[in-house]
């Protein structure tokens, strides 16, 4: 697919990303490998309405974050957790989007990083996942404006639990990464990850519970 | 109504019950008879955006769920839940969905295998209810992968209930299956469901019900 | 407006309403005051989805709500609630939906028969309120088929509360009537009542309220 | 930017608050500056559907608040607010809404006079704001339908505050008042408190929090 394609189909996350108010008050960025070697990443450009991106507003950087040559315009500070996604989970699209459940959870298991999702069908729907009982845990990292420091943490979690596959994690009160093979498949990760957000949450507010639990 | 005509018929329901946010991360599967005799449904392939179905993103599969000859797609391997709603109780359309809150009321009634409803005028919308004071049963199955096992479950409940008539059932924390004489049926049992699920949780919460009961 | 604008305009209500979720399942019915003597009111026929009604979907009634002569369609059993509203309140047009919220809050204050509400900003766009501080009673009557029967209620309503001005009444776990002096009016109506009775429901949940109180 | 591009985008301001629920009923009202000295606001007139406003409903005032002259349409009492934030904090474009989560809680702080927001990455979105742990507060004044003792409060607040930075204030069971240095960026801060204001509601809930606090 070429860099043209790649920003139309993020122009679509956009929309609907913003319809369903997972990247409200230009918050939110989404970015495309669309070239490998060197590496090449399509990435949109800070301070933007998602809801109607245009495919100039967008910033092509190389891999370490910056800008290519020829490039006038900025993407966000976080460009660098697209970046380490990119390289060391071989993902092709990387989306962060930040919606009203997944900052409630990232607050509400703050403490016990993460939390586990077992049991859904919906889990299906993440690359890979066989069937129901598959078992995934969400990170979730502190919020800090030190986006080098945010980076390592998340490298620092992939690499103490190489056991573990990751599919996407919560930063503290922010938002959500996840990612894919593809921009459909990272964009999929986003609807997956939000109906079971709102599941949890709402199981939550159904049956009572006023402190931290797993939920599987 | 030809199989083009079918075909449009179920794109639009995807479009729905995308924006409602019952058929996200390419989950949900929908269908309609095409054929009587031998039996030939026009069932939606795998693994599409159930928001921006096309028609050509259907397969036809005959009465064991297989694609007729010629067909080159898959259809899920849900096709035989689909397959015995038309047999069993001869419905022209199945239509599968992936609610939030068909999803939390599957896991809340699951020890009592299924829930009442009653008491609501929308019930009027199952096609065949008189009035408000009639009550159906919404059985919940245990999820599962081997599908066949699924549709035997199913049967069975049918030949064990032969007294209630059955507009559709839930697969625990997974999703809804419902049907109709018609496309257009069946969506609107979708709509009626989805309705009534939604009261129903919200009661539970409005009311500080914090353990399975029946609402009628 | 001609009967014609009218019907457009009521077409409009049906795709706004139904993308709220308020006329879901082909519930809900529309009408509006063609032609005041003899009395001939435009009311939606029955069964049609809400969101994608046609102005052929449109049948004309007369004071007794049967269909004028030349009429082959069928209107909705209910049509004699909206004739009554024109009647008695001298409505021009009477807008019935099926809400969530407000089958929620027809079944919690049903044992008072209705709620008050008083305080909130938004009453101010229910015709002639002056000030947040009025207050409006929101009856509710006990839900039935038998619908001379509920119209009997609403008069009896009506006439035993000669000093209360009725802006629409629930039907217990059924649904909403409001009406108002042209299409906009009754619209402008159903808006202010579903705003009202979300806020309502949320703060009940919002400060665990297990058991009917007045809010104002 | 021209009067006729500042009133496109006041209309498409609300096209985007009515499909959110933020300007039902005809509420809210929307304004921006075109021209500064001598001042000219060109505001929505009354009583329209915030979702289907045209460029002609608009009314151009001066800093008094009334019409100009050969303008014969008629603002909002409530046009004094929007020239009040204009005039003291020196904001191009003024955007007051009305939203459930607002007006819940307006009235769940108001004996506090307000609340704070701290922690959140959605902050950031305030003009100005550098980092989630930055804190703000949202003052709520007592409804009242004498705007000018309203607006008086307003800048009581502001001038009893100097230190505090204020982007927005709740009028109590009534409606958000915010701004910004143009149209854009009065959207953005909408879309920032809306967000914020669920989070924190629904956090309330999901904590099982019966009584006021501070949330940061």
């Amino acid at each position: 697919m070429n860099d043209s394609n790649l920003r139309e189909r993020l122009v679509e996350c956009g929309q609907l990303f913003h319809s369903r108010g997972w990247s409200v008050g230009t918050s939110s960025n989404y970015s495309a490998v669309r070239r490998e070697d060197p590496l090449e990443i399509t990435i949109t450009v800070s301070g933007k309405d998602k809801g109607k991106l245009d495919v100039s507003d967008f910033v092509v950087v190389g891999q370490d974050g910056s800008p290519v040559q020829g490039e006038s315009q900025k993407s966000s500070a976080e460009t660098m957790l697209h970046v380490k996604a990119v390289q060391r989970l071989n993902a092709k699209s990387v989306l962060h989007t930040h919606s009203v459940w997944g900052t409630l959870l990232s607050d509400f298991f703050h403490e016990e990083d993460g939390f586990e999702i077992s049991g859904y069908e919906m889990l299906k729907g993440l690359e890979g996942i066989p069937d129901h009982q598959s078992s995934i845990w969400v990170p979730i990292f502190e919020n800090t404006q030190d986006i080098p420091a945010l980076a390592d943490e998340f490298e620092n979690y992939l690499a103490n639990h190489p056991d573990r596959k990751c599919y996407g994690y919560l930063i503290r009160r922010h938002g959500l990464y996840t990612w894919g093979k593809d921009v459909f498949s990272a964009r999929r990760h986003i609807e997956v990850f939000e109906f079971l957000f709102e599941v949890i949450a709402r199981r939550m507010m159904m049956t009572n519970i006023p402190s931290p639990i797993r939920l599987a």
